[in-house]
């Protein structure tokens, strides 16, 4: 009896709600704090940039919020996506463990954002929005929002990190080509552009500023909105119609995962995949599951950031969260995996981790990399440089069943294609990667500004 | 009742026999020639470059050829590839015709392509091959390859047209994280590349000049083969995993097609969505089926070109087919859809053209981009310039049948993304594509040199 190579479900199961884990945290994080008062920030701090449906579901405590019919509708253009089962993977590691993840690279922007872009960009419609500003570091959320935007008649305005924008001209014109405006950031399209670029002309910029220009220009204009790609709840909120077709997936197989990981950046990937087994752990229904969270050595937000209030942006004009920071001023050392550069993490996430229930584990790149070149080696599929951190945890662990004799099963999140990180791979072959130290004294520094709450 | 966005067959209907068109031709092509003797070629012409068992294939009269369960493996990797309705472009033409099409960019190289490169491969290692050599031009098919001969344990050795190697670096380190050894041709690894380069220092290379130092590779080293991306009937053979796919998907879905169409450079995409449908069309079972091959007007091959014997390389070593074709010294403009720039076509697609079985039409590339640029607008996927031909043969028909008022079914495969072509869309976005004119004087002097068998 040959094994399945994947699952691939039914359109008719894509999930019909979303699952919010705050209705089964033991604890909830401290509330965000509007960044001006310092007060735990109230619904209408927000409406000058969200829609109100999207502020709902911020703020919301409901179990399950349901998914439109106009937003499954869209899904289907690539859900459910594939479940493989990692034979090749596994018989090249000689493992008794069986390795499973969700491809989310077959989506049209390649990746696992527009399963929020799409919702966020329908909410904005249906609130007589026109237009949706929001900023780009490694490309994959412009995209993702560019085309969720075409998709219900929106323009898109993205403020792509300068860095980015020279070096990821194809990711441009990807956005291009689904009708987005695409501006290198700092730009001359904001005030706060303008005065980054008179204070210092050559600047290639930063998230940061980007967010900035984003912020502004949805704040300053009527009828557009801001969007953001990762960390806050509404857009974990979305990610979890992952980790919920998944557990379907699985059912399918009769098995469930005895070890789960994925890449952390802003924590929006990893949390849409794991919550909703979070939950089993949670309700005692599987309370031996592990729950490992990779990260990049040089930007190590769980592993050595404090869990403290901070500024979600580095200008300190965004709302203040209880999380693991390694403060909003810090830049870390320009690693590949540009998703995963971001000073903090998702509250949700940070919380699960404080209080015991999900672990972390921080990589070089070299060594993240190398799980990368034997995954295309045996899987075929080129991942993007941050899936392949979870890509190492997985091989570490499967080698650890090969030497302890164990027969698990486990499962990760491989959130996107690496099509556009090319130039990466070809540093690795080459041998010119560099593993940054873990920049402490920046980090030192950068948490000496943490606002005054704490 | 929601209309489904794609059929997803299950892994265990992959289908277990090729078809081959030549059991139910009317009348089969002439045979290939040896080009020394000008005689019909017989197998041990190509036992230096071929294993026997492509060479068996190659020459076979019978309907069904088993896929070995090895390959059928790894063509679970990416197979069957999704069926969609393209239901959003539909709408935008508010056109009464349903499209359908296969999306073949699902395989981990990003085409079709592997669908062949896959089973030559296995045959190969099967006969004890060691290393494999080709040629590319665009990189789609280097690329299969690559990925091909890693799956079985074999070295692949790429000769990359040299404009192409510095335009397209990401294609090159592609091959390269499948452990491919890619040079720029001419390069200095062949006695007929060194001859080149010694001529013409400065030259960018032809996909002619790439296949004679592909081929002299493969002669002239033992346990090392030449293998082909196209034209041959062994690779159509092996491509009729999607036309096989498809009608198992349209039977479930109770549909046929009454239009179906394809682009066409060496015809093996073409000639391996649309021959099992043929079939159905030379046994009368659906003798209104309309086919239509879509070619780039600067490289019209089946709608300007002669149908006489010609040598399927630039340099004369290949062997003498009977094809359709522009003349083999033909260099055509310099479109985007690498893919599309071969003098001739597969000599059985040719046949069923001459016979009045199958139509053809040429586009400017303009117009073809247009066409992918609305197909990215509706359906998402950013299609490979190869593809858009087709689709502006779709978008042309859907609106034939909103102004008849015509209820039809149309189908077509989408055989690639076109993640890698972003630069030509950047072009088309700014309005710098060139339409070249038929370059009628070019096929004239081309056309003086067939040899002298006709």
């Amino acid at each position: 009896m040959e094994t399945k190579e994947k699952v691939i479900l039914d359109e008719d199961v894509i999930p019909k709600a979303w699952y919010n884990i705050q209705a089964d945290m033991p604890e909830l994080p401290d509330p965000p704090l509007n960044p001006q008062t310092k007060k735990p920030a109230k619904a209408e701090d927000f409406t000058p940039i969200f829609p109100m449906e999207i502020i709902r579901q911020e703020m919301s405590g409901d179990r399950w919020i349901a998914i439109p019919d106009e937003v499954r509708e869209v899904y289907r253009l690539w859900r459910p996506t594939p479940l493989y089962r990692a034979k090749r993977l596994e018989e090249r590691l000689k493992t008794p463990a069986k390795i499973y993840y969700k491809w989310e690279g077959v989506s049209p922007p390649g990746s696992h954002k527009p399963n929020t872009a799409v919702p966020q960009a329908y909410y904005n419609m249906k609130a007589g929005i026109e237009r949706i500003a929001t900023e780009t570091g490694a490309g994959q959320w412009g995209s993702a929002l560019s085309f969720g935007a075409m998709l219900f008649g929106m323009k898109a305005t993205v403020y792509m990190v300068g860095a980015s924008y020279d070096q990821k001209p194809y990711r441009r014109i990807m956005m291009e080509t689904w009708n987005a405006e695409v501006y290198r950031s700092p730009s001359a399209n904001t005030a706060y552009g303008r005065k980054v670029q008179a204070e210092d002309p050559k600047t290639t910029g930063s998230l940061g500023i980007a967010i900035s220009e984003a912020v502004e220009d949805a704040a300053t204009h009527d009828n557009v909105n801001y969007s953001i790609g990762s960390v806050l709840n509404h857009v974990v909120l979305h990610q979890t119609v992952i980790g919920l077709e998944a557990k379907l997936a699985f059912e399918q197989l009769d098995e469930y995962p005895d070890f789960i990981c994925g890449n952390v950046g802003g924590g929006s990937n990893f949390s849409g995949a794991t919550f909703p087994f979070v939950a089993d752990k949670l309700s005692g229904k599987k309370p031996d599951l592990q729950i490992v969270a990779c990260e990049p050595m040089s930007c190590p937000t769980l592993t050595k950031g404090l869990y403290l209030y901070d500024y979600g942006d580095t200008a300190g004009m965004a709302p203040i969260l209880k999380m693991y920071t390694l403060g909003h001023t810090f830049i870390p050392p320009p690693i590949h995996a540009g998703g995963l550069r971001y000073h903090g993490d998702s509250p949700l996430l940070c919380k699960l981790v404080k209080d015991g229930y999900i672990g972390a584990v921080a990589y070089h790149q070299t060594e993240v990399f190398k799980a990368a070149k034997l995954f295309a080696e045996t899987e075929g599929h080129i991942i993007a440089p941050e899936s392949a951190h979870e890509v190492r945890a997985v091989i570490d662990e499967a080698l650890r069943c090969k030497a302890e004799g164990r027969e698990e099963v486990i499962f990760f999140n491989n959130s996107g294609h690496g099509h556009f990180d090319l130039g990466a791979y070809d540093a690795f072959l080459q041998g010119k990667l560099i593993d940054y130290e873990y920049p402490a004294e920046l980090v030192k520094q950068a948490l000496a500004k943490l606002p005054k709450i704490n």
